[in-house]
This record gives structure tokens, C-alpha cells and sequence, in this order.
């Protein structure tokens, strides 16, 4: 069994590691915060002092991080995974980045000998503890039969879509339909309401509808109470969404229900509302509608 | 155990009987071609000659047609379920009609001494097969728990949701989101398939994805096929559209993603695909793309 | 020079009959409160007691009311205007109704023996003092013929746009864009307000640019100053682009900007903006904005 | 009176310096070709062979160009603008770009101890011709003071909207409408023409309408018959809705006519029509409705 290297041990990252050690494999772990890590340490997994030393301490290194930004910050420089790679070894990047800044770290991945993979998934940490996850896969397709039993030991639902960078494009094909859904279910919650019918009902009875992807069945009961933190804000989802209409314009690709669902994000934002998990757009929707929540 | 009535025998609410009858109930039925009913006779169905005979043969009776007008046929007139009701008696209607045609007919069912409630579901012949349908009911919270027990026999998930005419209000208000997801998902297909992922792959990833609603499982492969006879048709979506499009003016509820595919499903019209089933916006999209099916 | 009648003194037709006095027609009026009618008795017009004295007065009858409502309350019955019709006569009604009221208004008055023409105006009292107002005119080219010498006594652009109930529907064909204007001119006033530029500024720049159409023009300044009373308040505007959404489905001709129009105008509603004239559209975009007016 | 300097002799640019010349001003220009520009140095211009020679012989100079690019062509280098201007003198840039481009520039015109203004133009040739074309201006009030002579003699509307760029921003808060005005017209068009109106006849009512805008009144016509050259293509109008878009998103301006245009653009790229004029969008959507143009 190969070794395995995991950068970033956020609740998602952290959450993978515990079922790959779960299922017997051999992880050394880093994380720029080491307390939380700590848990995981205790299950098993071994530690390493840089993003560096997992990749030179690993056959295959895997990386879950929140943005373009942050990969940067684990794969470049001295200390960063691409320095650590060497011939024959796997990088798989599973964090959510443009196509474009993907593509562009393979490259560089290929230079040093090794092989990368973009590997985002499809599915919160609720998703994945249920072993329901998706993971779509970008990069070549003998490197994806060399990783994909690993991949399919966090999914297990795993597809290769293509070259590099495509599973990222496939990622933000995906990311419009999480905002359009609720934007939709918002349309139908505030209509049954308005009409007499409660609104835990109205949620319970979406919840357990043809309409009910498993998306909604986790955020729909946003709307009886948003959580403190946001899952996803306002911001994060109009950068996927701001990442789609690109997409559509460079494809010419027009996406009506994406570009009407982004101005309601935007106006959550003037509304005050940027920092919510972005269901909130059930709340710029009731405002409209007049309805205080 | 009570003694059932069942009028309308086509795929769904033959299937309905077939389950009842599984589960043990002694059900009499009728249809307008008695040979579509052969295969529940054989079964152990009884057979009456008229929609009034089955009611009153039957201490609740259960209805499920394609719409207002044929809805009609079967209720009125001599030989019509509500001049076989008698006192006690409980009429469920679980087709999708207006919310103002249902809550007429429950009052003329209420002035024979009997009690309706109107119990549309959430669902296709495959999720009542799978043991996934929901069933949302309106009327009176007595009568709806004397008649819980069959539903959930259909179900098994069933949901009061308040007075007569509301379950259809819920129905259009969880509908409106067929049509948006169907169309979010087409655009998430083409930009995908547009930036070099196989159409086939894009809607394996999506279909297993946290977006995949039992509707994106079952209508999503349309779009690599699509079905020779539609399930619900291009006419037949726009119907409820327009439905829920009236309650948002009536209750003030804007509905911005609801409007947005309703204008496709006017230009799946004028390209000519009013007959395909409404999976057809994806076509409809394409087109507009540039992208030849 | 022929006698002239007319029915509805209101703000908009008793400007049209003082036009009508200036350049020397003889006209008989009527309207539904005598006193609001004195200025112009005063001004030359005879008085009748009822519309079909008006009629029986005329060679030309003209009429002008709010609704379909109102023109029934003026055509109808044995005090009618229809009543008063004779062979030869012309009835020309440039209210704006359903175009198949108007085509059954027409039927009815053929039926008596004379013609009628539906010859809505695209313009405001400004419009009309200021001599630019435009008819267009449904019905036979003949009667058409006959009539358009007093039209562009009124007008002074007149346009023959095809049979009965044809008038009707350009009008509504025209109305749409009224909405859709003053909310894209909200759209640009608020980026520019939010940009850093005084409000008036911006109004008065687009007030003067190529996308000043005369509605922009006298309705765009709303934006600084709602008037007290509505020209064309929510629920009228609605009303116009309901028809227009009524054909668009009917004649198979998507309508995506008007539809995203309307969502917003019931949005008004539900803010409690539904007296208010439909420039109100302003208003419900700066709140979403987080703007206070 | 001033000596005027004037670079990009292009359509717009040769009638802006015709209008000057006629109104006796004396104009040096520049353009990169000089074929060109030789029936204006027949009109009495005198010529210099590059930018920077116009700004050293001129008090104020003015620039129309068609984008950032171009803008960077003729005004950066050994032989651009900004070299020949000195202390006190005026630079005009009438050109659409970015508003962070025109604040940068004018930054860099201020090191050279001169002022810059942006004085972007609403209008088109015919507009100008017309003595009708409004010109905003972004810059301080006093050196706005100073040039607004100058510009009355190419406007005659000339309005100091604020600060440097702001001129820019309210160009694209203008343009915005441009699109959604002739996306709304179209489906009057449409609407009017599947009633059974004659296209033309549509046409010219809603030309004479309270809906026709300068921009209608000439842009209108062109879905009888689309012009060979676009006037302003797909291109440069996606280039103008994306600004707003992005205007709208960092000032938290919901902008939903442009949104739902936008994506009509992208749909006149899929379909094969990306460098007609704008007015194409009435192409697209015809080929919605199924009709053929």
C-alpha cells in the first residue's frame, strides 16, 4: 500500500485523512495550524514540519485548501509540495481553484518529474461522513487509474472527466445549480407560505420532494435558522458564479438561470447580508416579497 | 380494514392500486378503458361500472386523472364519484389541479355529508416504485388521520400541510423547481461539455453530485436521450409555471428564476419542441449555444 | 366637416376634445360627472345626457376610458354608445382593453350596422399638448380612411396597423418597453449614484442621452421626486405586462426581459409600493441596493 | 481662442473636428492614417506626424480612440500625448474605457503638471451631425470650466459629472440601457409582428413611440434590414454590460435587465452572429420564436 501525504487538515481535509486512516492507509499529515491536527495525530497519522515533507515522505500527496491563494502558499516557495515532488510521484490537488491557476500548477508539477491531478469533490463534510461523496477528476488517464483507489477510499463516487484543469471546469459547472436550487426552493418555501402553509412544513415537504438533492435537503432548513458561521457565504459563491459566467462567455454558453440567481447574490450584499451562507438569498427574497423572517 | 376506491387507473395511479393491494387492502376500481385495468383485476382487484359505483362501494375513495377537465368528468354528474358519497365517507383526490378548483369541489363534497382532501404527490412512477413518493394533503386534521394510514401505504412519506386546496398550492410551489433545476442543470451540461468533458461524463458527475435531486437523476440522462413520449411535456410544465406565476402576483412573491425559464419554455414552443418532454430546455439552450444535439 | 362625439372627459380625453374644439370641429360630449366637463361646455362642446345621444348626435363618436370595465359601462345597455349607432356611423375607441374585447366591442357594432376602429395613443397628456402624440388605429383601411383627418387633428402621427384589435396589441407591444426602460435606467442611475455621482447629476446626464426616449424623459426625474398621485401606478403597468406575457405564451415569442420586469413590480407589491406610479421600480432596486431614497 | 489639438480622426473623431473647424476654431491632428485625414487638412487642419507633436503645438488637446488599447497606442511612449504635454495645458480623452484606465492616465497626466478630463460622448455620428450628442465630463470643475466652451462646440450638452473616471462610469450606466432598450424592443416587434402586424408597420409606431429614444429611432430600423458594417458590434456592447456587471458587483448594484441581456449577447456569439451590430439580439430571439428573419 502507498504512502500517502495530506496538506491542509481543515474540517474537510481533517475529515478525509480520518477515513483514509480509517481504512488502513499510512498518512503523514501537515497543517499550518499543528493543534488542529492534534486529533489526528492521535489516530495515527504522522506529522510533518512543511508542505515539503509530506511530498518527500509520500507516493502520493493530496492537498484540500480554500482558495488559489492558499495553494499557492502550500505549493510554492522552499518549503512548498512542488519542491518536495520527485519523479514518478502524484500530486493531487482536491481544493477548488480557476481552471486556469490549475492547469498552470500541473504544468509546473510536470516539470519536477511528478504527475498532478485535480480532484475537487462535490459534497459537504455531512456528505462525505455519509460516504456519499463525488470526486471529479482532471489530468491523465493513466495517472488517474494509479490514484483512484485511494480517491475512491474518501468518495467513493469517482469520475475522471478529462485532461488537467477540467475537473475544476466541471467543479464550477456544478457550483451554479447549489445557487439556482436555492434561489428556486426560496421561490416555492415563500409561495407556500404567503399561501398558509407553514413554513417548517413547506420545508419538510420540499426536503422530502423529487426536488430534494441531497444540497437541499442540508441547506434548505437554512430558512427556519441560518447558522452562525456560513458553510459557503455570499462571496464565495459569486466567485463560482463570476468563474461560470466567464466560462459561458468565453464558450458562448448563455446561463439565464445563473446570471439572474448572481444579481440576487449581489443584492444580499447590499442589503447587508455578505458575510451569510449564501441561502441567504431566501432572506433577500422574503424582503422582496415583504415577508420579515 | 377500510374498504378502498380507486378512480383513474393509468401508470400512476395503477401502480398506486397495485401497491395497496400488495399491502393487503381490498380495492375496487374503475377506469374509462376497463382493459388498461386487466393486469389489477387479475391481481384482485374488484371492478364497479362507474366512478359512482366505486364510491359507493367504498368507505374512502381515491382519485388521480391528468387535470381539471377530466377531473370533472369523473366527479360530476350522475354517474360521478360525489353522487356516490354518503355520509362519512372520505373522497382523496391526488391529482394536480388548481388550488381554486380543488377547494370547489371540496365544498360540494362537504354538502353531501362526506370530507375530501386533496393529495397531490411529489413524484414519478420510478419513485413510487423505489418506496420514495411524498404525499402532501390538504384538508381537516381528523379527516386527514383517518386517512394516513392508506397514504402512507402509497407514500410512504405523508404530509399535512393545512386546509383543503393547500396541498395543490404546495404542489405548484415544489413544481416550479423541476423546470428551474432542469434548466440550471443544462447549463452546467453544456458549459462542461464546451470546455472539452464528454456530454456522457459531465452527466454521470452532475447525476451524482450534491445537486442530483431524484428529478436530476431521473430527467438528467434526457439530455444524452431523449424519450419518445414525453413524461411531462413542454405544455404540461408551462401550465404549472403559469399556476405558480399567478399565486406570486396574487401573494406578492417575486419569483425570478420561475420567470426566467418560463420564457424557455416559450422558445422551446416556438422552436417547435412543445411535444418533447420539458427536459427540451436543455435543447433549447444548446441551440442558443451554437451546439448541435 | 363632419359632427364629432365623445365619451370620457377625463385628464387625457378632454384634452383631446379642447384639440379638437381649437381647430373647429363641432363635438358633443359626455361624461360620467357633468362638473368635470364644464370647462370645455365652456369652450364650445355641446352636452348630451348619455352616450348613445352622444352617438345619436355624431357621424364620428370617439371614446375614452380607463379599463375594459368602464368601456362596458359606456358601450352596453339601452343608454349606450352601441345603442345610438346607425349605418354609416364611425366609433372609434382609443382606450386601451384586452384585444378581444376590443374584437367583440367591433363584431357588435358591425352587427348595427356601422364601423369601428381601436386607436389607442403611445403618450401622456405632456405628450399631447406638447402635439406629439401617436394613434395607431385597428380596423378596415377604408373606415381607416375616412377617419384619419380627425385622428391627426388629435395625434398628429396616425398609423394603420392592421384589422380590428390589431391597435391593441401594438399598444401592448409597446407598453412592455415603458417598463423595461424605467428599469434599466434605474439600473444606470444607481451604478453611477453609487459610483460617486449626485443623483440629479445622473439623471440629467441620461435625461439627455440616446437612451432618452420620451418616457425616459418625463418619468426618469421621478427618481428625485415620486409624485403624490401615480400616472400609471404598479398594478396598471402589471396589468399591461401580463397581456403582453399572455400573448408571448399565446404566439410563442419569449419575453426575457419583460418577464424579469414584471418580478420586479411584484416585488413593489410586496414592499407596500403598489399605489405608487410604476417608476417605483427605482425604489425597489435601491433597496435591494442597500440605497436609501 | 485656444489652438485645439485633436488625435483619432476616425469616423467620429474627423466629424468632431469638422464641427470645430466650422465653428472657427484652429485644429492641429494626428491620425495614424493619414489617407484619412486629408479631406479635414482640406477643411483647413493642420497635420502632425505624431501624438506627441499635437499636445506640444496645442492649449488644449483632445483623443478618440476606439479602446484601452488603443488609448495606450497614442498616448504612452516617446511620441505619445503625455510627452508633449506641459504645465497648464489641457488632454480631453472622449474615449469609452475603463474607468480605473482613465483614473490611471489621468494620474499620470497630472505628474506631467497638466489635467486630464474624460469627456465620453452619448450618441452616435447621426446624433452628432444632428448638433444633439451629450458629452459628460469627469475631472476637477476647474479645469472642466475651462474646456466646457471646447466641448459645447462639439455637444452642445456638456455635463460635469465629478471626479476624474466618474465621466466613464456614467457612460456605462448609460450604455447598459443602449442593450436592454433594443432587447425590449425586439420583443415588442415580435410580439406585435406574430399578431399579424407587417414588421414595418411595427417598426415605425414604435419609433414614433413613447418608447423611442434616440437610439431606437436610429437602431430600430435595423431589424428590417441589418447594416453590412456593425455599428457597434456583440462585442464591444458585452464589453460595456460586462463593465456595468462589474461596477455592479463591486458596488452592490443588483442589475437585472442587464444581466438577463447579457446573456442574450453571449447567445448572438453561439449562434454564429457575433459581429453584427448589437441590434442582432432581435435575430436571436426571432430565432426563438421560431421566426425566420
Amino acid at each position: 500500500m502507498a504512502t500517502l501525504g495530506f496538506v491542509g487538515l481543515g474540517v474537510m481535509g481533517g475529515q478525509m485523512v480520518k477515513r483514509l486512516l480509517d481504512k488502513g492507509h499510512r498518512v503523514t499529515g501537515y497543517n499550518r495550524t499543528r493543534s488542529k491536527a492534534q486529533w489526528l495525530i492521535d489516530a495515527g497519522m504522522r506529522w510533518a514540519d512543511s508542505p515539503r515533507a509530506v511530498a518527500e515522505a509520500s507516493d502520493v500527496v493530496l492537498s484540500m485548501v480554500t482558495d488559489s491563494k492558499a495553494l499557492r502558499a502550500v505549493t510554492d516557495g522552499p518549503d512548498g509540495i512542488v519542491a518536495g515532488l520527485s519523479a514518478g510521484r502524484i500530486y493531487v490537488d482536491m481544493s477548488t481553484v480557476s481552471p486556469a491557476a490549475s492547469r498552470e500548477l500541473a504544468a509546473r508539477v510536470s516539470s519536477a518529474g511528478a504527475a498532478m491531478l485535480d480532484a475537487p469533490v462535490s459534497g459537504s463534510v455531512i456528505t462525505l461522513q455519509q460516504g456519499k461523496l463525488s470526486v471529479m477528476v482532471g489530468g491523465s488517464r493513466e495517472v488517474f487509474d494509479r490514484a483512484r483507489p485511494i480517491l475512491e477510499d474518501i468518495g467513493p463516487k469517482v469520475t475522471h472527466v478529462g485532461e488537467n484543469g477540467l475537473a475544476v471546469s466541471m467543479k464550477i459547472a456544478t457550483n451554479l445549480s447549489l445557487a439556482v436550487q436555492m434561489l428556486a426552493f426560496s421561490e416555492g418555501v415563500l409561495l407556500a407560505e404567503k399561501s398558509g402553509i407553514a413554513r417548517e412544513v413547506a420545508v419538510d415537504v420540499l426536503t422530502h420532494s423529487v426536488i430534494a438533492s441531497p444540497m437541499v435537503q442540508y441547506r434548505g432548513p437554512f430558512v427556519l435558522q441560518m447558522p452562525d458561521e456560513a458553510w459557503f457565504n455570499v462571496g464565495m459563491m459569486q466567485k463560482d458564479l463570476n468563474l461560470a459566467q466567464e466560462m459561458g462567455q468565453r464558450l458562448d454558453v448563455p446561463l439565464p438561470t445563473t446570471a439572474a440567481t448572481n444579481e440576487m447574490l449581489t443584492a444580499a450584499r447590499g442589503m447587508g447580508l455578505a458575510d451569510k451562507d449564501f441561502a441567504v438569498v431566501f432572506e433577500v427574497l422574503a424582503r422582496m416579497a415583504g415577508v420579515t423572517t
